[in-house]
This record gives structure tokens, sequence and C-alpha cells, in this order.
């Protein structure tokens, strides 16, 4: 069995002009970065005559055993594209700092994959690199500062920019700054978050255009006064700097998948930690110039499809077509109790335990009021018996269940869930958010954490209580909430697998981003910067003279 | 008068393919980064009858009155290419902490600029970050490794590793790191370097090919064990996923003047604290196509040219065929005690005075047997006296002087100087370093010191010279040395212009680079990460709807 990287190293790709004009988009429309990517300038001209549908592409709760999301968004994008439909694939850039730690890329796999993949998963066209760049410059100032005249009194205590880096760097969470001397600083105590999980990726990925860009980087609150008045980077007047850093950031990046499928990779928020969708640039781009828009929101539909329902629609301005839920046979046995090693054993209890993970990502989507499809990412050791009953179970729900193999057969094995997904999403749907803008932040975590993740109650931590009190002072409670939980559990203990009940959660700190728009939640002990393993992904890898490198994924 | 940003922003460029057509270069040669840059794809074959001609660009003490040592580079280039020599610029890459911070770009000015200014100045094709990222993923994995095991027992006290940012950010000179507790890492004093003087940097710029950067990265010491016993790369196994971070980065980027001659921009050293000069790559590949490749090294012929002379040449294993001195009447004046206000007027007592800097640097030209040249980059405020007082001085020394108006009239005002150049890179050079390898590095360090910079004796801190007798031990005395020195002055201390003599030259401390393959000698108080001003230049920048901008240079 070949790798994922041996597979697209294999592929032949098409000229990257070539895949622009199959979307209508000539060569003055691009900015080529090599042969195979190439940046849309913006705004593009809406393609009469087209669909315009928006299919989302979300999960259960992800697994060591594997979901195979990405490489079921691919695949049905190529499956569309086979059926004569008009279609892109909207997906996030990867971050590297993981590619170096613990896993490879997230570029789909097998015969489902995006390309190329090596360039998409390491510096690709430097969007995260911008980004870092901006959010350090910020922090720069920032301290600068606060060591000249601080005309604001911002208070040093009180800053809560931090500096970010694009690398899993544990030794970064907590750091004091500013030491050497009078002339090297204001000390002070901070620390790095990863570039994912910054609010310059939120706002990246929310902007409708560079102007609003700037309007929501003018917005964000670095800190507060001795006074406890937040101080926003308006007042500093550092915003044009900062959104000259990200002017060509902010343009969506155009690659193709090995069947040469048109695909934007933009933005990459965490689902986990941030908000967990590729950038409204990319998903509005897409659907001006396609049938079917085929996008994914991270981990499962519990962090990625919530917040793209209640964050991301309302400012892309646009819900979803129809929903795809994946699931595989190994998965749901795993959430229901199976050991790893046994997953290729037909298990009817486990999987019966397993299927509630499932049936809950269901009741939810359905909740959003879309119509939705269950896929099951097949593999060779699921029995017809396993199938039937996950079949049954989705029926008795009034949701129907396709099985695809898009790793081994690309859109070819992926056709069925495409034309199921071409039906559902000319039904009509009866869209809603889960919550209202007007609730408090109070009220809207507590919806999504007793209705969505399934908890009796929530419990805020004495500084969370005191942060509701200050935000709902400030006028703060207009905002959605991003909420940062872990992708393994709908609790905050990410051991709990499968739909646990009856069980409390908690948050222990909330960080307002007015930029991006929203609060941000921490369950749990949710960190925003990962660490590497005792093992990590970058000592087992090489690259000889030729350039080829091996154990990237 | 309009501004260098207006200039740029009315050329018309021609596509990069046709610029890489020009010197022999086919589309498969080379990956276009938008439609007016490029990496050339290595290595490139040598074009025949080819005169391969490689000519230096240095200045005088750069002084607030400007040398414009870039534009005449650029004009120099222009001009060889009027006269029909197939030419090529080669440059370094304008860090972005200084953009930002209180100077604007590094591309030439007026009529003599390379171009996409704006591209050149920020992201440009991601070389910097890449470096950063290279550079701090190594750092997380060295932070990593004493936390887990720490089979080597490297010292967290004895790391020399540190992180980097491409930022003027003073807060990060001295931090500590890995504070939280025990699952945060292990807390200990380090700091942060620009980029622009880490030692990947270095490497990238001194490296043949890839295999040869992963040797270097492989040699680099991180610290010292408890026995203090140095640590390498090589020992902790992380050499190629550092190389995979700089594949892309190592190819030199093309791009072009306004007057469409092409320019190889590679790799950005700080002349200062660093080593100051473009990559080995990108000057190999301009010799290897062009008649006559021209290229400069950072701030004075002190720093730069004595860094690329002692330090690049013996990587490139080529040597100058010709040097230009460029110093301006305005700075000669300024040098010699004249007003920063009244540097428009004739006052031939401070250019007497000020003559001593260029005398000294063209002594210390001479000193590596190399033809030489003075260009005077003309200001409408220069007298004939004025002019007059420099060709005589000059003269009295065996150097021609020739005026140069590169920046108004672009190559067509610097066609005198590259007609000077030709004859004296036909001329036989008698080219020597100015030590030899095996000498101790408190020798080299004496050296330049006394002979280039005109101290009387050099004072080694304690610290210095405990670290000259362990180097010894550990058999690093044969490598060339690299003098951190602030570019004013000859001496340590920035307000001693012109050409002091009878002073004390200090060194406060070394840093090993066994990957760059030099010993870095910092003096007085050079510091490694530069701060922001008051009022840096980001706060006075603006951009609007259509991405125009203002205020960046």
């Amino acid at each position: 069995m070949p790798t994922d990287l041996e597979i697209a190293s294999q592929a032949k790709m098409q000229p990257i002009s070539e895949i622009a004009a199959s979307i209508g988009l000539s060569a003055d429309d691009i900015e080529q970065y090599g042969k195979y990517k190439a940046k849309i300038n913006l705004p593009v001209k809406e393609t009469p005559d087209k669909k315009h549908r928006l299919v989302l592409v979300t999960s259960i709760n992800p697994t060591p055993a594997g979901e195979g999301k990405s490489t079921i968004l691919v695949g049905l994008g190529d499956a569309l594209a086979k059926l004569n439909h008009q279609t892109i694939i909207a997906m996030r850039e990867p971050s590297m700092g993981p590619v170096f730690g613990v896993k490879g890329g997230a570029t789909g796999g097998g015969y489902s994959q995006v390309v190329p993949m090596e360039d998409i998963n390491l510096h690709f066209t430097g969007d995260f690199h911008a980004l870092t760049s901006a959010n350090n410059t910020l922090a720069a100032l920032i301290d600068n500062y606060i060591m000249r005249d601080n005309a604001l009194g911002l208070d040093p205590r009180r800053i809560i920019w931090k500096r970010v880096e694009d690398v899993n760097d544990r030794a970064l969470r907590n750091v004091v700054t500013g030491l050497g001397g009078l002339m090297q600083g204001v000390p002070r105590e901070t620390g790095f978050d990863i570039t994912p999980a910054s609010e310059l990726m939120a706002i990246l990925c929310l902007s409708t255009d560079l102007m609003d860009l700037k309007r929501r980087v003018n917005q964000i609150v670095v800190g507060y006064t001795y006074q406890k008045e937040p101080v926003t980077v308006e007042q500093l007047g550092f915003a044009d700097a900062i959104t000259i850093l990200l002017k060509d950031a902010i343009k969506p990046n155009l690659v193709q998948t090995l069947a040469h499928t048109p695909a934007i990779v933009h933005g990459g928020p965490f689902a986990n930690i941030a908000h967990g969708c590729n950038s409204v640039l990319a998903t509005k781009t897409a659907l001006q110039l396609a049938d079917y828009t085929v996008m994914e929101a991270g981990f499962g539909a519990d962090l990625g499809a919530e917040k793209f329902m209640d964050i991301k629609t309302r400012a892309l301005d646009k819900h979803p077509d129809a929903v795809v839920v994946v699931a595989t046979v190994r998965a749901l046995k795993y959430n229901g109790g199976a050991q790893l090693a046994d997953l290729q054993n037909e298990d009817l209890d486990a999987l019966q335990n397993g299927l509630k993970n499932l049936n809950r990502h269901i009741q939810n989507v359905q909740r959003f009021g879309v119509p939705m499809v269950v896929a099951i990412n097949h593999f060779v050791s699921d029995t017809d018996a396993e199938l039937a009953m996950i079949t049954e179970n989705c029926q008795s729900l009034g949701v129907n269940v396709v099985t695809a193999d898009a790793w081994a057969k690309g859109g070819e094995g992926t056709l069925d869930l495409a034309e199921e997904v071409v039906r559902l999403a000319d039904q009509p749907a009866d869209f809603h958010h889960l919550y209202s803008l007007d609730q408090t932040i109070e009220e809207k975590v507590t919806t999504i954490a007793t209705k969505v993740y399934g908890a009796a109650r929530v419990e805020f931590s004495k500084k969370a209580k005191n942060q509701l009190k200050q935000f709902a002072d400030r006028g703060w409670n207009d905002m959605p909430v991003c909420i940062a939980k872990t992708q393994y559990s709908f609790t905050d203990d990410q051991t709990q697998l499968g739909a646990p009940t009856d069980f409390v959660f908690h948050i222990r700190e909330f960080v307002p981003k007015l930029g991006a728009g929203f609060v941000v939640a921490l369950s749990g002990n949710m960190l925003t910067m990962p660490g590497l393993s005792k093992t990590p992904a970058a000592v087992k890898m090489t690259i000889d003279e030729e350039g080829t490198i091996t154990g990237l994924f």
C-alpha cells in the first residue's frame, strides 16, 4: 500500500493557471506561487447560472482510529465534479507546529488528497508566517509603548495580547519578558499561543475584505489601563501597520485535488482552541464561482460545526444547504469502549454503544435545521452487520447513511454520497442559530454546553464569574461565544468518550476577542500552545540531495 | 520630487519569466511567486562565453546624511547593462523588523531601484519566515529534549541556541521561559535575536547546496552539558527536520530593477551583528550567468567588505575583480564634524577632516589587493571645489573618483562609473585575506581591530578571555571571526566619527557558530535584537481599500 506522500508525489498536477481557468479565473485574477499554487485576487466576479450551494462536512469526535473527514471532503468534491457539477473544495491551511509534533498533514489521504501536499503542509503561501509577524509586531509595539510615555496608562500586568509562533513550543506558554534592566523594556509575565489560536487568525478568517480586516484590528482589546479601562489597537494607532502585513495573506489560496478539482485552502484556526473554520473569503469566493462549495469545519460537530453555525455563518451571511457527518465503524467502536488493537474485529456491542456519540452529533446538526447525511468512511474490516446496524440506527433518526471509499477510490468511491448531497441540498432548509446574540455570555455558554455537549450544568470559576460581570458592564455581551474544549469528548475531560450525560462542564476563564467579534471561553485545562511529545515527528524526518522528504506524513 | 515608493509604483515591470529568459533561464528553471518574483531552481548551468566578473560595492561609515550605496549598486548594474554587458545585481533581502522601526526599505532609491519594492521589503518569498520557523522549531525541540530524558545531560543554564523573530522587539532580549510548573517545561534564562543575526541565516548564506546546509546544521553547537562538553544538532538528530524547513529558502530569488536588469536578492544577515553579505548561492548563480555580477556588502567597508573578504570569499571560492567604495560629499562633511542641518553648505574644512574616514576605508580595501574606485553619489548641493578636493585626495592614494547620479538618472547617470569598473575588473588582482585561518581567534580579532579599525589594541573581557582558552582547547581556532560592531564608527563607540586613532577596542563575549563556520566577537554594547524608537515607523503607515500603502518608505 503506497503512503499518502507517495501517492501525492506521483500525481500529475495541472498548472494552476488551468485550474483557475476551469472556474473562470484569468491569469490576471491570480498570483502564482510556483506552478501549482496561486493566490486569488479579490473580489472575483460571480459566475452567473451557478447553483451556489454550500455543503459542510463534519464528523463524530475524533479518535486515534481515524475518521478521514478530510479524505471524505476531498472525495466528495471530486465525485460532485465527476457528476458534472462545477465544484470547489474549501478547507483550512494546516498549521506547521503539529506537522513537526505528533501528526502528519491535513490534506486528505490516499486518492482523495489536495496537492501539492508537502507545500501546503509546510510554508505554503506564507499566510501563517504573515499572521505570526503581524501578531508579534503588534506585541513589540505594545511593549515599546509601555516603555515609552505610556500615555494611556496601560497596565503591564493587564496586557492580554500574547505573542504567537506556529511551533509547538511548550516552554513559551508562560514567560517573563523585558528583563535585563532599564533599557531592555518593562518586565512582565506573558506567554505565547500557537498562531492558529491567535485573534489575528480569527480576524483573517472572518473578514469580508481588507477594510473589514482593518476595522477588526482596530477593535482588538490589547489590555487594560491601571483604571481597568480596556485599550484598543485603535487608541494606539497601530492598525494600518498590522493590516499592511496581512494584505496578501487575506487573499484565498487556490490548489487542486489529485483529480484536478479546484480547492481553496485558506485560513487555519484550530477547532478546539479557536473557531475552526476556513476563511469567509475562501467560502464566499468558492460560492460565487461554483455550483457546489464543499467545506469542512475542524474536529467533531460539537466544535467545528457548532462554531461554523454560530460564528462563521454570521459573517458569511449564508448557511449550509446540506451537512455531511463523517464516521467510521472503527471510530464508533472505539467510542463504544473497544480497544484500538481490536478495531478490525466485528463488535456489535461496542458499535451499539459508540453510536450514542454519532447520535448526539446527528441531533446537534438537526438542531440547526439543515438537511444532513451520515457518511461512513469505509474500511475493509467493516462487516455487513456493522454497517446495517449504523444504517438502521440513523434511519430511526430520519437520516440516511451512505458508505464512501474515498481513500482507495477517490471520487469514484464517493459518487453515492455526492448524489445524496445533491438531493439534500435541493431540499428546503429551516436554518437557525443555536442562540441569539442578545443573550448573555453566560446563557450562550450554558446553551452550547447543555444542548450540544449534553452537560447537566456549567460551573464557572471565580475568575470567569468576575469576567462575566465585567464584560456585561463593558457592553461585551452581544458577541457569539467560542468555546475552547478538548476535541476527544463532549465533556471537558478528554478521556470521557461516547456520549456522557449528567456531567458538569467547567469554564475557567474568558478571553475577549473584540476584533474577531467573539468571546473565547476556556474549558477544563485546554492550553492555547501545544507541546511536543517524547519522540516528536521531527526526529524521524529525512531529506536527501534531491530534496526528497520522508517521514513527514 | 516623487518618493521612492511613487517611482516604484509607477514602474512598468516585465514579467519575471522574461527577466529569467534574458539570462538563459527557462520556465522550468524558476518557480514564480506572483508575476514579478521567482525562485531559481538550483543548480543552474553556467552560460559559456561570459566574463564572470565580480564587482563588490561598499561604502564609508553610514551616517544620517545617507550614502546611497544600494542606489549606486542598482545604478551601476543598470549602467553595465546599458553598455551591453550581461549584468546581474546580487543583494541582500531586507529584514522586516527595521521596516516597522526606524527606516525605510533597502532596495535602492529614485530611478535606481529593485522592484517590486513593497513585496521585497515585506514578506517577499518567505525566506526570513522560513528561517524564523526553522530556528524556533529547533529551540522547541531542544527545550522538549531537556524536559524529557535529556540523555546527553544538556545543562539548561548553558544552552546558547536562542529563539529569533524578524521583529524589533526589545522586550524579548532577555526572557525567562518554561515557567508554570512541572508540565510546562524547564525554566531557564534565554533571549531572542533578530532573524538576520541568526546562525541559520549565516548558514543559508554560506551553504553551497542543500546537503552542505544540512552538514552545517548538524555542526551547530546548541549548548553544553553539565560536564561542559559541547552538544551539536547532530547529536540530537534534528538536522533533517530543520533542513526540510529551509529547502525552498535556499533557492535564490530573482527580481528586476526599474530598467529590467535582473537582480538576485537572497539572504539578509546584518553587517553589524552578522556577516552582512547576500548568499553564496546568489553570487555563484549570478556569476555563472553573467559578464558582471554587481553585489553589495552591508554598512561600511570596515564591516560588510571585511567580512565579505575574510568570511564569504572562503565559501564562495572567488574574490572580487573590482571594488567600488561609495561616499557622498554630505556624509564626508558629517564625518568631518559638520552638523546635519548644514550639509547643503560648502564646507571644505569639514570635508578635509571627513576624508580621513574615506581614506581609511580606501587603505583597507587596498589591503586585500583588489582594484578599486571611489564613487561619489552626487547631490545638487555638491560644489566643484568639494568634488575637486575629494578627487585630489583619492588620486594621491592611487584611486580614481567617479561621480554618479544614480538616484535622479538611473543607469544613464552611472555610465562613467560602469566604464571605470569595466577597466578595473580587467586588471590583475593580487587578492589575499587579511588573516590566515591557522591564526588564533585572538590574533584574528586583533588583526582586524588594529589594521582595519585603527585601534591601538584590543581589550578582552574576563569572560572573553576564558572563552578564548576554552575555544582553543576545543579546537575551534580554525574559523574566521565575525566582529559585531557599531556601523557608525571604526571604534566600538558609535559617537566616534571620522577616523579615530589610538583607541582601545573592547570585546565582551564570543559566540561560537560552528554551523556558520565562524566565531562571533561581540564588541562594545552591541545587541543582537534591535528595539523600536519612541515613534516607530509603524505608526505613520496607512493602507486603503485598494491596498495602496503610504509611509512605508
